[in-house]
């Protein structure tokens, strides 16, 4: 009980209530209230696991996870995430099954879902899908909820899509309220989201359009940085404008990197696709010409190769405040000299900053088993506290 | 107690102790009995869980899974029901081990079961193949237990195979019994199992020769209806007319699809492979001719193709009882105008029962546990009593 | 209690402490009363489990594995140790994943470990390459460690690595000591650990190396046979020579078999590659050639096949002592006339032995958890004491 107490205090005066039963698709569909739950229950759970205290809520259950992209960050984070609170964790393979868009997304869903408590879902690579996706498969357990097809909902947590990539902005985040000595702390500091040259594939948009959805409603004052022709979708700029406003904060544009990074408390420098580009993908995957997406990938990676100045270089950080601004990325980072001739990062800031993106790094699985236990507990506080003081040993 | 004290009563006056530490392999190798406390195992253990209590048999134990054909429903079906006991799944990829026909699957079958409480198998698509391969990996492990290698025998479970699909069938008519309100009402429903037209790969036999093979033994009235050259096994058909003999239903045959839906209660309009083809793909196996395989796969097609009248049609619905009949699927169909231009069931059809069919699908984890279950443990209903009267929660 | 006194007294006068939040990469890393302390932990775990007594440690954790090589029987073993342990197995799949030499597998190694207590990994087709991998991932969840990024150290355990294969060889052994009735009975034991011919690929040297690095140390008398150019690493024989002169064993060569059977109470007939292409293999993989892989391994072949006559025929094993020495294998074994026409050894000889080479094989399970337990668990006798005197059924 002691040991959580003072973290379940602050959960007292938030109204967070209204995240239970529901999925967690965008940060911005979730209030302040709702986020800060987040963070604070994510600090419990490390807590607990810190002083060897169980957090399993789940005796069974299953954990379902759906990867349309490689990945092996946020694939062990959700495998993480699930057993900790004592879920199973099985993987839908796509080429071991038959899932596709249109009228079968319904059937699976549903069939995948008579014993789940969760599905993760990383959908990233084709604009306008993967979110569209992803609630596509909420309205199909939803529907089966209601028709008494399933006894229960799984929620869903978006692992990634076209849009968000609201588990890797909310670890960020926890990172930097950790860095900076609490959430209210954020407020004012300034925060270069900066596009950054990489000579590999097309990256999607999801962190930097996360990053500014998100920052901007903590009041700070973020600044994106591209050149031209690498916008993000306009639809969360204006977001970002109306968050800053709301929050006091600020969201800036230009198409100079030493501009974000002048006095920055934040640099995330970052590559990722044109936009026209990132279209033109989803075009040729609606036609299936796969020839077509290699044709292309070569043409971005031409088109990114015209700005290799954008590196986050040691006279780049020297721009930042006091020369020290915090470097955030969601790694793997393309390192100049090291994964790369030229990339996004020098490799004295990278290695300077290595620590620090690895703890960055630790708090997604924590992020996201917060996501499934505010979503799946109707009394998150008595719970946490129920399992403080059972004190039942993680490993004997 | 109270919760399952109903459904434990109907266990006493059957006779099933001799499922304990036996492979479910065919219907038609278990009596009715024992069947029945399949049943009624599976709605105990739905039951439970609808009321959030834990039905963990295991506190560990790995149920290992071995697909030889692609599988979504199946797969997350055992992958459910193993869960739900306190199982881990371990698959075993043939693409990652070595296991072949022969010598060594007596060594496999024993390497694998050294911490193993089941063994599921699916392997459907060669004829002679599928179920003799499991009575092989049967054979190894017994042989294992007898001379002291292993301590435990691992259970199999038939996850569908070249003659049965007893899972499935279980699964359907355990919606069945739910739908029409008791297993003694099954006695004299007509039943319409029938070919149906599909644009795609050549199916298994399993599941018209399963339900052929199981709905006769409940008294039910079954029609099997193909265009000539898809007979079944002609040895299921034998068993199907003796079992309707001993349990007063009746079987019996026709050409025409219309035929067999007049005054249905209940159809199962499905799509299967020519059985000279399915002889030959066994044959081309034996060979290692997979060219030969994807020729003879267009041949069957083509087949397939005169007889793209064998549809599942509203006009073909009108005419069973009252134009309601039960309309049952193992999923996914092929939808007309949906999932291809023709296929096996008009879409207004399939609409109409989607939630019926389901719910038939929301069986087959129930009926699989309860398979593993009533092989595993020797006195299920004082096992199944203790865990209502402990009421573990599943989830906190 | 009871169940278990008897073994743990045997823990008493050991000096095994210093196993604890240690990797076991290398049998000789550790010393006679550590081995002999995971021999006496296998054996209390497989008396847990014979007597249906749960042996979970952990309420919730991941092992993470990572195999670098096809496998069935190491993967099994891994997954019945962690489950056995109450631990769910991640496997990281580098076709999934981008993991690969050089910078990134510092990184990744952390990325994986925020949750993991153990990480088992099999790296074996490469001189010079799979233990200095394990290394590096070693010494990269160290610094994890220390720097405060991670919460714990998952320990390693080699599941096979081009130098050694611990598991394997402590499971043969833990065979031999049951077989043999103790392992004081080892001391002077006659071991022709031989070379023998093989139709299939070129298979790597742990198994020989682990066997003679690690019986020179239990007294044995170790006789090393192979073909001309089919040396081990020299490092290891110079190591056995070390351990024989320490323990009052010995280490002999020779290049018959036959020489090597004589009067043998043990005999490991086994093939693998010839040394220089091994060497020659990894520089290929060094360059990326892998048609020049492919070369290479019809080039071994055909050397392998002008030493058909290295094969543990029926007149072989007759030179034995009293012509009943005990037949070890890592199995799969290339039996003459089953698995292909000329192998390591005849099918008689096999067929006499299966059964003792199943049990051999059934103790790697316990081996590997029993590696985990003493590198996880402070007081590991006290913690077994606990487990029996909780007797908590595995299987209710």
């Amino acid at each position: 009980m002691d040991l959580l107490s003072p973290l379940l205090e602050k959960l007292d005066g938030l109204d967070f209530q209204s995240i239970y039963e529901t999925d967690f698709l965008l940060t911005w569909e979730k209030s302040m209230d709702e986020l800060e739950a987040v963070f604070i229950v994510a600090d419990a759970l490390r807590l607990l696991r810190e002083n060897n205290v169980s957090s399993r809520i789940f005796d069974s259950g299953l954990g379902i996870s759906l990867f349309r992209d490689k990945s092996t960050r946020t694939r062990f984070s959700y495998a993480s995430a699930c057993n900790l609170l004592g879920l199973a964790v099985q993987d839908l393979e796509e080429g071991k099954s038959q899932i596709t868009h249109g009228e079968t997304v319904r059937e699976t869903a549903t069939m995948i879902s008579f014993m789940a408590d969760v599905i993760g879902i990383r959908d990233d690579m084709y604009i306008g899908k993967g979110n569209a996706y992803m609630r596509e498969v909420a309205a199909a357990v939803q529907e089966g909820k209601e028709s008494g097809v399933l006894q229960q909902r799984p929620v869903l947590v978006n692992l990634q899509c076209d849009i968000d990539h609201p588990t890797q902005v909310m670890a960020d985040t926890l990172h930097l309220i950790h860095y900076f000595g609490g959430i209210e702390h954020l407020k004012g500091k300034k925060v270069a989201m900066s596009w950054a040259y990489s000579p590999s594939y097309g990256k999607p948009l999801s962190v930097p359009q996360g990053v500014v959805g998100l920052m901007t409603r903590l009041g700070m004052h973020v600044t994106l940085a591209h050149p031209e022709g690498y916008e993000i979708m306009s639809s969360v700029e204006e977001l970002a404008k109306k968050n800053a406003a709301a929050s006091g904060g600020a969201f800036r544009k230009t198409s100079r990197m030493a501009e974000a990074f002048k006095d920055a408390d934040i640099v995330y420098p970052k590559s990722w696709a044109p936009f026209t580009a990132m279209e033109k993908r989803t075009a040729l995957y609606g036609r299936g010409d796969f020839n077509g997406i290699e044709c292309l990938e070569k043409e971005l990676l031409t088109q990114n190769a015209l700005h290799k100045d954008w590196e986050c270089t040691e006279a780049m950080m020297a721009r930042t405040c006091k020369g020290k601004a915090l470097y955030l990325h969601c790694l793997p980072a393309d390192i100049s000299g090291v994964s790369c001739n030229r990339g996004e990062v020098a490799a004295t800031v990278f290695d300077r900053y290595r620590t620090e993106l690895y703890k960055e790094a630790g708090y997604k699985p924590y992020i996201i088993a917060a996501m499934i236990l505010l979503s799946k507990v109707r009394d998150p506080r008595a719970q946490l506290a129920a399992l403080a003081s059972a004190a039942i040993p993680r490993s004997r």
